[in-house]
């Protein structure tokens, strides 16, 4: 039976279920709207085209074949009409008619459906600020927006640009602007930590490190008060002070698009998202939505989630269009995926975080670990990060994290574990985790098994952990304290420490340790510090065995004091 | 209680598995036993030390914090002995002891454990030929070996190498043979592809056409029959022919060392490799074994499965250690993974092959894709290919598979599916896999995704395939069929094509074919073709519509095609 299958919004999941309830009925009529006359691009890819890495913004809205996907290309190629410029003021559930009003000619009319999608997705948070109607004040909403930001940099009317909002999309603005345009940009986030909420502190840490080394500038727990200027945007002022900015850029989160689904009487979540079940079907069974207007179930807390991802979009795309067509595809939810090329390094996330975890009741713990990402004799190889989040009691892994170099090695390690979030794993399938190995891609037992072995370890009450933020704050206060740091490595790289603090730093090698045990000061807490956290480990089992257990072990060892920006010499 | 743990064997799972101990037991006595005196290398670096790419051998035997570990080594720093240069005779399993012979003095001695750890790995397979005992003929067994083939190679005694099997250690030894060394080098492999029972045709075909383009000479279905030479080997002789050659390196599989636990009467495999339960004891619960010596269950075909490997070793050592001191760790068995280097590509594969899938009686079938590794807008991006083995009746996932460039794009997806296979994953899990996405290392619908929602258009009778080698033969035999190939790329992609073979190739682009429908042979069978085979999908489903049904969509597409090495201009 021919259907008319009405779809609103044409980016990302829009027109994904509309061409696959088109592969799969291809004799039914679909219609597409949007208000915008730019469609079906790669939002995603928005900081890349600012940067100049995408040259023309064509691009974005290009198949891989290099077909503009306009409204031509969906008419010719996939059958589709889209009516562009096109906004939809409501719906009428009873009628089934959806009614629009054209952009440029403010003409209304009514569109029936047999079934409706709700492809409207987010918007930009805005802060309540004064001045945010300033020129040269932008969010990255769109692509038209973004083509003029570029052209305004392409006219050398940026100088200073201030980003406000240290996540994914901020940080990707930043380095847009700062990289290929050299423009002198400096970060505001108001948490106390870059990428809040998404990784850990100290992960956060070793990437604002790589932004500042990077010339941007990152002030955190600063909240932006008012932006100022007579015409264009000149300075933002906040709790802390004054900056000199040309360009704003607000990038505080995004909110879903739900209010046309909610004054239609559709349920929406607290938080105003439009709530959906596994087949991606709102509360009414003839209209589907999906994308970043919809709560999914989080597949780690069991709450409903959250999760703008153009990646999201289009599998809950597919899933809408089997099911338009009377398929019963399933979107059982996420775990939550995070991944983001911050200049040299790649950062990435799965689950949730510790902070998460203990908000969300569980008695979790975390563990980091540095290693090679390789086997480590092979020659091209770079260290990397870490960092896996387990519940005490039911050693469930609830969420893991990785830093290192722009190779795909953090990518391939935290997309393994994210595979399997969802079977929920415990510790020992981490451990036991059959990561693929050959020496130029993994190490024989390699950094995601020792992550496992690390959290069995510290679940077990074998290796006593501090972690870098302890560690430098120990240091600081280290005059107070009697605290001594036992450096484990060779005196080769314990030389320069132990010379330059004789009172706080102590070098013995473990390979000596059985042999100068008496040399351990005994009643005092030892820091054992080694380079990546395994020999001090060792130590620390040695030392255990004379009875000699009020000790620390420096997880991630200097490779990680150095990455965290902390320089004792 | 202090207990005496006697390890027969000190590369990969002994020292791993000694030391795990060690630190749970730090008062118990370990002695680990090896007839060699190099121990606790790392044999998967073998080629990469003959290569060059590892200058100095000692760099297989290091930590990653460069000490070597020799038996000083154990001994001083993992309170381990170690006694090298000592072959294990005979076991004693009454009386708990182990009979021991020193290979330099022929001295003997009873060594009395309380439980043993049999870690006596795998040799190379012989071939049962003459001339193997020439100069020159080697294996690459272990580390002198290997110290002894590299010295040769820095002596220039050798100009032409033959390698014979093409399996991962026969493919990484002809390619450090020929990249650093510039020898002019051979391979031959009595199957009719490269990497039998590991990878498919098609992925084994893509891989041999780059060696080949890296000036090694690969000869398939050949077998040989015999070595020759006076002292040094001089010839090999084939079913097929003569080849002059200075060095042979015969790696044409390992067999697990299980003869002494046989002779104690252990439970061994039929192909002679040690039982174990899952908790690595064999079928006397005083004696565990691991690596390459065993057997452990495929976790896909539930029996049992032989997978010597350094990162099984390794991790299976920490289980043995685990259970040594009392614990209760388990190793459930493995799906299968594997993940060579081939010059500047990579190709991996998880789970078993469409042949195995077949012969292990499911009724099995491949999908294979090709796409961009990121985002297609992504400036630094490179084509993949991936194959998913499924089952047709229960569209569980039963194996996986990759190549692409050297970036660890293949190793990331292919780690990921494997991640899960252990976990029954239907094609739908594929479909909605929870890839991380960002532009700089994934697509939206990355290639995993698309690798499910390929399978079950498959399945579904949607998509209907044909495979490049069915597209060479067809082609190859064009003039006595009427089977019409249809070129639904862009004009300027297709006219060469079109242009060379008027009567077989003809060009209707994908976009035009609604329009062009009456051009379109209605009595033929036609080959729709496009670069990956998204297009070709999509024209097979306009065909339909129109009731032309005796079509095939080239997998893969022309991409595939000119990875393949089929040169149709």
């Amino acid at each position: 039976m021919s259907q008319h299958i009405v779809v609103i919004g044409a980016v990302a999941l829009g027109p994904k279920a509309a061409c696959r309830f088109k592969r799969l009925k291809p004799d039914s009529k679909v219609t597409m709207v949007d208000q915008s006359d730019l469609i079906s691009y790669g939002g995603c890819g928005i900081p890349y085209f600012v940067s100049g890495d995408v040259s023309d913004a064509s691009q974005l809205q290009s198949t891989s074949f290099h077909m503009v996907r306009d409204a031509k290309f969906f008419h010719n190629v996939k059958d589709i009409d889209v009516l562009t410029n096109t906004r939809a003021l409501s719906i009428d559930r009873n009628n089934k008619t959806v009614r629009v009003r054209k952009v440029l000619d403010q003409q209304e009319e009514n569109l029936s459906y047999d079934q409706l999608v709700l492809a409207t997705g987010s918007r930009p948070k805005q802060l309540p600020i004064p001045g945010t109607d300033l020129k040269g004040v932008v969010s990255v909403s769109n692509l038209n927006e973004a083509i003029a930001i570029k052209q305004g940099l392409a006219n050398g009317e940026v100088e200073k640009a201030v980003v406000i909002g240290a996540g994914a999309i901020g940080l990707e603005m930043a380095e847009a602007l700062a990289d290929l345009w050299g423009i002198e940009t400096t970060v505001i986030e108001v948490a106390d930590q870059i990428l809040p909420g998404i990784v850990s502190p100290n992960m956060a840490h070793m990437a604002q490190r790589h932004l500042e080394e990077n010339d941007i500038t990152v002030r955190l727990g600063e909240m932006v008060q008012q932006l100022e200027g007579t015409d264009r945007v000149k300075k933002v002022t906040t709790n802390k002070g004054v900056i000199d900015a040309d360009m704003v850029i607000i990038a505080v989160g995004v909110a879903p698009n739900g209010e046309l689904a909610k004054a239609a009487g559709l349920e929406v979540s607290a938080h105003g998202a439009i709530v959906v079940n596994e087949r991606m079907q709102t509360s009414d069974p003839h209209i589907f939505a999906g994308g970043d207007c919809v709560v999914v179930p989080h597949l780690l807390t069991g709450k409903p989630g959250y999760f703008p991802s153009g990646s999201l979009a289009n599998r809950q795309g597919r899933v809408i269009g089997t099911n338009l067509a009377g398929g019963n595809a399933k979107f059982e939810g996420a775990v939550g995926t995070f991944i983001i090329k911050v200049f040299e390094i790649s950062l990435a996330s799965a689950g949730i975080s510790l902070k998460t975890a203990r908000a969300e009741g569980w008695d979790a713990l975390s563990v980091f670990v540095s290693q090679f990402d390789r086997a480590h004799f092979y020659p091209e190889k770079d260290l990397m990060y870490m960092e896996l989040i387990v519940d005490r009691k039911t050693e469930k892994v609830l969420g893991v994290q990785g830093l290192g170099s722009m190779t795909d090695a953090v990518f391939a390690r935290v997309n393994a574990v994210a595979a399997i979030l969802k079977y929920s794993p415990t510790t020992a399938d981490i451990s036991n985790l059959e990561v693929l190995y050959a020496p130029p891609f993994s190490a024989a037992m390699d950094i995601v098994n020792a992550l496992g072995n690390t959290a069995e370890n510290v679940l077990r009450g074998k290796n006593k952990l501090i972690d870098v933020d302890q560690f430098a704050e120990w240091w600081q206060n280290r005059d107070g304290s009697d605290t001594v740091f036992l450096d484990c490595r060779g005196w080769g790289n314990a030389k320069p420490f132990a010379e330059k603090y004789p009172d706080d730093w102590k070098s013995i090698p473990q390979d000596e340790l059985k042999t100068r045990m008496d040399e351990v000061p005994r009643d005092k807490p030892l820091v054992l510090i080694c380079n990546t956290g395994v020999r001090s480990y060792e130590a620390q089992l040695n030392l255990r065995q004379k009875g000699i257990t009020n000790t620390y072990n420096l997880q991630g060892g200097m490779a990680t004091v150095k990455k965290w920006g902390f320089d004792l010499l």
